[in-house]
């Protein structure tokens, strides 16, 4: 279940450094990769940049396809996260081998998943430092969320396997968007 | 206090989104801005992507100087990180105003922050995006830790003086470095 979500608010999905997972599809085939370098560049149209391993399968469908979905995992799905991680769409699908659902997207080919309780559509919008550090502007086209998962917590990769949850929410009185 | 720590490891520090501090100095004044858009770009040498508003102080001196400090603060400077995000170095000292310790940094002009548990010293790399996208990307030089601050929580920033704090470690199997 995916609600859309104003790509205002954007900015506060990825802001606070969540792994996310990457989908891409090319030639036929969706993928999927985990992802933690990546940044807010604009808040709108949210522009977002990320780096994509160009050892990876993931980079040559981005780089020829210009098209892709950020998808978030909440907690529940660390261990599928880390799966992802540490497999090659080059020699399995890992949609079905880790219990992931892709679900058509509205503005590109990528799928979202279904389990990840936001999906950012986005396209390639800038390749400049492509060749040199395999790093992408994408501009993101559509946003949803899932009501249905309230609260989600998000990981934090520290390496090596080594993830930080979400703890408590502290506010403060602040004029920063 | 200060220890150095090796370069291979300082992606494990900007990976999981902290909220950060970026000194500058330029004409011989040292200021500091809070900064949540960034992200590791290479693992070693170090090379970390940044967004820089141009519309704040900080931006005139990292283009002019090519140099800056990445300072991570724990949550007790939470307060701290707020009062500078919501002022400008036109207007004020924000060291002097807000109780941090500007420290001598070893190869670049501008500080560390001596209440931060790390410090890294960034001179820029690249500015092919600063002119489309305010983005930097920046070689670390010099990474120091605290060792003094055990275990330090980082704050996540979710909008709107909204902060995540970070909570459990979980340690999955993970080849992912």
């Amino acid at each position: 279940m995916m609600k859309e979500l104003p790509l205002s608010k954007v900015y506060q999905l990825l802001e606070p450094g969540p792994v996310v997972l990457l989908t891409t599809a090319h030639k036929g085939r969706a993928n999927v990769m985990a992802m933690s370098w990546h940044m807010m560049v604009e808040f709108e149209p949210p522009l977002v940049a990320c780096v994509v391993s160009n050892a990876g399968h993931s980079f040559a469908a981005l780089r020829a396809t210009r098209e892709c979905v950020i998808a978030i995992p909440a907690l529940g799905l660390a261990p599928q996260v880390v799966q992802v991680g540490n497999s090659s769409g080059r020699d399995i699908n890992k949609f079905q081998a880790f219990g992931l659902t892709p679900v058509p997207a509205l503005r590109v080919t990528p799928p979202l998943v279904a389990e990840c309780f936001a999906n950012l559509e986005c396209k390639v919008a800038d390749t400049r430092l492509v060749n040199k550090y395999n790093l992408f502007v994408l501009e993101v086209l559509k946003a949803w969320t899932d009501p249905t998962q309230k609260s989600p917590k998000t990981i934090h990769h520290h390496g090596y396997g080594r993830f930080v949850v979400d703890g408590e929410t502290i506010t403060l009185k602040s004029k920063m968007r």
